[in-house]
């Protein structure tokens, strides 16, 4: 496995047909994932690891934000990568970035107002990676829904040629969506934080049945999540996997997405409803049978039993 | 030559190094040169004709855009183009374009208040044509050079692989700037527009011999113009090159541009100011030594003595 520093010695190691899996780093199980899809399917297999300054919206969260470059390289081996891209800041900002990629209306809902200018950030780095990169299929995890669809219109919208390919959540033995934020859960808010997903695969259950509408999907996730519960959820949204936009009935290929405070820990979940003979199919992603990488020797969880 | 409708048969096509000239059609010499420079440095040569709506930022200019395939295939095939792209509405914009690139601050001067979303137009359609042609080199007129500025910074900001070149202005054989709106001009108000040219000469005549104060550079292009004349000058503006930043001093590569009215047709006009030999040496632009293919037939000034 290489390890690059520049786009042009990316550029230039790869051969054949690119599949690109870009991320911010301290991978788990989930990233892994994107990488074994891009494994099954191209040439060369490319993983970037750069924690991106432009898409952090709280104060200290970038400078708080874990890195471990030999870690991240040694998990992206095993799982298949043949290029680790790890630029410094000079080979990715230069300068001052004057140019920014913004994807209106699909940033105005669920995550973009509670994140200002993180889907700016996110926009610009990956219209940038796909420049530079020039892959053919690039991977982004379905856990983080609207980004993946943001990605997805900027890229066509900006006549990319390469494709982005959505892939199913990972979660955790229990259910919980696998996320580098769980080692914060105290075992009691990681009891709790179990029924977002509950409540989601009751409502995936429904809509596999035939429930059609939003005010009943999300009424299941808050059956599951109760009255008595700690968690604080920010919302519960039907939207369209296109264009982000809030349904009141499941009439096209949608997600149904969550956002819960568990104690000071912010956590996002969902469920994509994709559409499948006359009906809808829900993905509920895949589990874990072992413990995640997340708690290993190295992880950020490392201590926890 | 080839004449191509959509991305993926203009990357078919092209073999070799690309050479990209994108322009919005109805061709001049200025555009010409465009290709000529990029014929001596690239194996093949692109030229795209697309009429952006996005960039048209006043009511009823994009409807009254003239537009003629076959003489623009014509002169960019004797010019030595491989291929002209000429994408349909629908193969730019086949939805909403949702996804809009803006480059702060080198858009904030000169043009930019004067054309409310033009440049966020220019630098999304751009950035558009170089994710979907993919091109080595691209060639832009100095001609218009807060959008060449713009146009570089974005496609550096973005990490674009290509190059972005600036060649230089064409001028008619009694020094105005070539522009399909010189048609426009009656007899009195093309004498008239001479002194914009006669003045930048004049400044560029200065800044060689040693003149550095925007002060005096612009009183040179003003000491042409006079007081008399009919001319509206909107501004005289020295900017970096760079950043189009105004500039106190000509302490840097730079470009002393104008915009002015003659009658009711917008002219602008600009010298490259260009460090050399611990001095600066003035971009004058060249002259046609025959009348510009816009008076010949099938140009806009077609009727024109």
């Amino acid at each position: 496995m290489r390890i690059t520093k520049t786009f042009f010695e990316t550029r230039l190691v790869a051969t054949g047909e690119v599949g690109f899996v870009p991320t911010m780093g301290f991978l788990h199980e989930g990233h892994l994932a994107l990488i074994e899809a891009a494994r099954a399917a191209n040439e060369t297999v490319i993983m970037s690891l750069f924690v991106n300054p432009l898409q952090f919206d709280r104060d200290g969260d970038l400078a708080r934000y874990p890195r471990d470059l030999e870690r991240d390289v040694e998990l992206a081996a095993a799982a298949g990568a043949d290029v680790v891209f790890a630029p410094e800041l000079e080979e990715m900002y230069p300068g001052e970035q004057f140019t920014r990629v913004n994807v209106n209306r699909l940033s105005d809902e669920m995550e973009g107002p509670n994140r200002p200018g993180h889907f700016e950030g996110v926009a610009t780095v990956v219209a940038k990676l796909l420049a530079g990169v020039q892959p053919d299929r690039s991977y982004f995890g379905r856990k983080d829904a609207q980004q993946l669809a943001i990605v997805k219109r900027m890229a066509a919208d900006l006549s990319f040629p390469g494709s982005i390919i959505g892939v199913p959540i990972v979660r955790e033995s229990d259910g919980l969506a696998l996320s580098s934020r769980n080692v914060f859960l105290s075992s009691q808010e990681r009891e709790e934080a179990l029924a977002l997903n509950r409540g989601l695969m009751a409502a995936a259950d429904a809509a596999e049945q035939g429930v059609r509408r939003t005010s009943e999907l999300v009424g299941a996730v808050h059956g599951e999540i109760g009255t008595e519960s700690n968690l604080s959820v920010e919302y519960v949204t039907l939207a369209s996997q296109d264009l982000v936009e809030p349904l009141d009935e499941l009439d096209r290929p949608a997600f149904l997405a969550l956002a819960a405070w568990s104690g000071k820990t912010r956590l996002i979940d969902n469920v994509h409803l994709d559409e499948a003979n006359g009906g809808f199919v829900a993905d509920r992603g895949g589990r874990l049978e072992t413990t995640s990488v997340l708690y290993g020797p190295g992880g950020p969880g490392g201590g926890r039993g």
